[in-house]
């Protein structure tokens, strides 16, 4: 995130988001830009990718979620959305596809700030997950092709393990590439050789 | 979690606790035990295991969220905190313990209702990633493990790595082990017989 924190609120009362401006205004670091509908909201998250996205409805729709998921929106920043009033299985959409702060009872000025402070800690904490989650997930496949990768050479060639792996690694290096990246060339296009 | 959905609620107003029992137990499969004070509550936890807490304080403090995380409160089942007023460290503190909902602004009974499904829904979601994290991560250890195990059993005997993975897989079944296990305990002691 980057030193000013941008968000787009929308907001179709005027008065309020005045008062949510100024009252977020407060901290020299945001920059608030203001929609007064949701129609759109893919479009503008897109154009201005903002680093939070505040949103007030009187009721929630499948139809914004919807949106926003299309956008991948919540799992790129933080989504706040305030309702009026909701039921459990909006609620449960809403959750699941990834917003960070599901507020049910209206949006007031002054619990802006907490809620923002919580939908941002809760991104934040998420995404670490989803990233580790990632990464975790990519090292399992790339040890998964890189064993395959080997037993193929193994056989093919009558190499060692130590052998094959040595020059899988060999032929990275001279084709500037990963070692899974080979691996995975291999296993793919084995099965054309054979 | 069970047909029946049991909450332990911490509230000290005696008042607004009966409220919040009244309008909870509107749905027959809740069942709700009260709490007057945070005092204790890792204890009432470990003995209750209720479903879900709910827990309505004037102020936070780092105490409670300690408490919770010593019982691994926030981890095991949703925990939602009310607040009368936090600050952004407090605030970011109680979600990075894992506390499935954090609501600034006091508990309204009529808030609670949409506050537990959120904290639910929530939970439920952080938690189907924590476990496939937590498999994913032990599906890399047990490949590493194994892989391991099959290059000290060529290298010792002298075998192909077919071979060295049937005579894992045989040891294994034989003594009525995961083949990760025997891998593990190869991998353990080989620096002893070496």
């Amino acid at each position: 995130m980057k030193d000013e924190l941008s968000i787009l609120l929308v907001e179709s009362d005027r008065d309020r988001a005045m008062q949510i401006v100024d009252l977020l205004s407060q901290d020299q670091s945001v920059k608030i830009a203001v929609i007064s509908e949701s129609a759109g909201l893919a479009r503008h998250i897109a154009e201005r990718n903002p680093d939070v996205v505040l949103i007030n409805l009187a009721s929630p729709s499948r139809d914004i979620l919807e949106d926003l998921a299309a956008t991948s929106g919540p799992l790129e920043r933080p989504v706040a959305i305030f309702v009026d009033k909701s039921d459990d299985s909006l609620t449960r959409a809403a959750i699941e596809a990834g917003v960070s702060a599901y507020v049910v009872d209206g949006l007031q000025a002054h619990r802006v700030r907490p809620v923002l402070d919580a939908a941002i800690t809760r991104f934040n904490m998420f995404n670490r997950m989803r990233r580790e989650l990632e990464t975790t997930k990519r090292a399992l496949e790339e040890r998964k092709l890189i064993d395959r990768a080997k037993g193929i050479l193994m056989k093919a060639r009558g190499l060692s393990e130590d052998e094959a792996y040595a020059l899988l690694r060999k032929t990275a290096m001279d084709r500037g590439r990963k070692v899974s990246e080979v691996a995975e060339a291999l296993v793919t296009t084995a099965g054309l050789l054979a």
